[in-house]
């Protein structure tokens, strides 16, 4: 009967088009919140709705606990739970409920109430469950995490480096724009991402020079991460299609025992 | 007959160009409308013009209508018919001349008349039969769909998560620019998409820290799609290179034994 | 001797080295020239460095008409001299020395006279003689040319589109600066390209909610020729290796006459 | 004793790992120091913390120097001395802790002294040292550096034209935003990479179709380097490959023929 239910919960079509339209939703309610007259206006409701999706969610995280046994292969009835309750999903499935019960228990004030209340975002990443094509690039990104994460150092030196040259060249002509390193930083990133705000640019002739190499070397900073990520689901798409050829014509070499492609004579 | 003129709404050179400046001339007729001065001095000019386009417009729909059994295979003479009314050419092309036919025989106020007109920018959309080499980058797009729709849905997370922070952040310090979670996604997708018009940023230094990250993640949010795009691409200029050699004729050298393409001499 | 001339001009290290270094002299008088306080304090210098460039370009340019025989292969005499003068480096090199010489021969009023010298620009072009791997980047820009100009077709629409559904959307919030679709397009573009200079934006919900989505799809917009390109170069790449590879150890097929790789047996 | 301290400083974990943290630390005091309130109330602090840093940094060099001789193979004890001291990390070294030691024996002004701490911004390039990963993006960039170096001419020459065009064309209509063609290429970088802070674009119908197409163009700019980059990195990951199935042994079928890969059993 265990076995029934860990199947419904993770595999009934209505179920989960149930609990990922409670999703959505729950943050369409965060959202709709956010605007004063609908706050004010339809409060009840929205608590109500609240209430609603803590007692189904808590009840979701009671039968995953309670089937987790199911889920995982090895270990002891306790530490099945415990790794259930410890993995990725447990952790959020927890951590969105939790924001409705802490308060039960604790007197908080309203400021930590009120980032207690952001944890309800999470219910957004029980979506992650639904896809199983986002695993492709899950699994890209993790074969290129060493030249990824080189790619943020790099970003990270950059943006260092030109924050303080600018902050040199800037400081006088327009002190209260580049105060400090921390708000020549804001600039690099607007710069060096592309995005430009415009808040913020040099006007000196130096601040100018700087500020145009490092918007051109942003070109190749956006360069970097795609070559990688390319080549990434570039090799995946051709290992694919080698491992679709070698399962089509299989021998067994006698003499080494190796299987390999069959050569058709 | 029937054969005759199918082939000449489709293929005749003559014929094509003379739709094709219709349809650009069309649109440009739509663009040169919405200038104030052109609109009051040339109505006549627009109005004569919007007449005759409507009248060829219709006359090809009616012709592609009549020609239908020769452009199907299968089915009755009035399945085919309704095969092409619904395919998505036949819908544009009804679409395109609707505006003008609706409003004869239903009393519209001048509001949805405004909007129905709006529908003659569909024309535009007649030009995609022009091009064979679209297909290519319709088939690529088609097959990393799956692998697209995940980059979409996790914009999408990404978006619904910094704006709902962003909101928490800066709403004390910029009520009237994040007034609501609505107002924190506008300056999300500008961030993510790294536009950045510059009318909605971060004061607070959170906020500022939050858009940076954002704006960074942007950079990969570019590079993902790209990266899938390029590896559907190369692998598909690689199937057509391996379908060529696939169709050529093998040969075995009896001097080296290497099987080899054969040279047809 | 003219063959010593020909052969001069185009692989003579220092003469390279002097016309180049003149062109890029000559860019610079362009530049300096607009600062007002240059332009009225160094006239002179500027004039007479302008004398000089034309005397040398013209020089240039009539030993290059001299030797055109030396350059081409076929043709009479005249014929080849036609040739190069109606090569693209041809036309470049005698529009960029030609307004100093119209106004000798016409008398031009001063707005003429203004745009002429903006083809002194062109000069620049003369640069692209230098650099022989920029063939490869041109070679590779060809073969996906049919791909690219799809994607400026699909930019064109997209453009027109979303620039005349703006303008419905926001022509009456904001008619200064939605007059007409003309002022929507500079929207559209800076919009799709991610330029964002935040000149113009939308300020009506479904006006945000469209540019929303033009800005995303400008992402995908920004992947499509990225993929394109990175498709070719990864095809050059492994098509010159597989030239090499053909190259290294070939055999002749006596059976069929074809030459393919040597297998080592 | 001296390849032990030689093997100490570059493979000690512990040792290593208190550079790299000094190294942060280093540039968190320089980006703190920018900030006037901590500048003056934590003067004494950062001085002693630079000094320590200078010691550490110092005693580092001097030992590199000692122990150049374990480093490099070849030549006399002074020319590897010297090789070290003009090797690229060398000279990093010498400069991040010049700026302490240069005003002790030359007097000099306060501005040149205001440049020289700038230097110390170096020490962040020391942490190049440890990442082994980033050779494999440094090889990559090599490999395309002919190509990569042409996109950037391509850069120059379009900046160039745009922003003397843009000069003309705007110059009449904002003589103060477009005073010279400098002011101009300004707003050329800013459009051509996207960046689009807003300070300046072009208000006059013609500057903004010049503006429209180079925006335009800048995606294909990005497009140029992504594909140069990304076909480097695929050409490498593959590489690598057919390298590891060159080193394995091959071993031929008895039953199929096929030559296959070794099963080694």
């Amino acid at each position: 009967m265990k076995k029934k239910v860990h199947h419904f919960i993770n595999n009934n079509p209505i179920f989960l088009k149930f609990i990922y339209g409670l999703i959505i939703l729950n943050i369409l309610a965060i959202i709709l919140a956010s605007y004063k007259e609908i706050r004010f206006n339809y409060s009840q409701v929205l608590e109500n709705f609240e209430l609603f999706s803590v007692v189904i969610f808590s009840l979701e995280y009671v039968i995953r606990l309670w089937t987790a046994d199911v889920e995982y292969k090895k270990g002891s009835a306790f530490s099945k739970r415990i790794k259930f309750a410890t993995s990725a999903y447990g952790i959020i499935d927890i951590l969105a409920i939790l924001p409705f019960y802490l308060p039960l228990f604790f007197p908080f004030d309203l400021k930590v109430l009120r980032i207690l209340r952001l944890f309800r975002l999470l219910r957004i990443f029980k979506l992650g469950r639904l896809s199983k094509s986002m695993k492709t690039i899950t699994n890209v990104l993790k074969e290129t995490k060493s030249e990824l994460s080189i790619t943020v150092f790099v970003a990270f030196v950059l943006l260092i480096l030109s924050s303080t040259l600018m902050y040199y060249f800037e400081n006088e002509a327009q002190p209260e724009k580049f105060e400090n390193i921390g708000q020549a930083l804001w600039w690099s990133v607007a710069t060096l991402t592309t995005v430009g705000y415009g808040d913020v640019y040099p006007v000196t002739g130096v601040g100018k020079i700087l500020s145009a190499i490092i918007a051109l070397i942003g070109i190749g900073f956006i360069a970097l991460p795609t070559g990688i990520i390319s080549s990434a689901f570039i090799d995946k798409v051709q290992t694919d299609k080698q491992k679709k050829i070698d399962n089509m014509h299989i021998c067994e070499c006698p003499k080494c025992g190796a299987k390999h492609e069959k050569n058709v004579i």
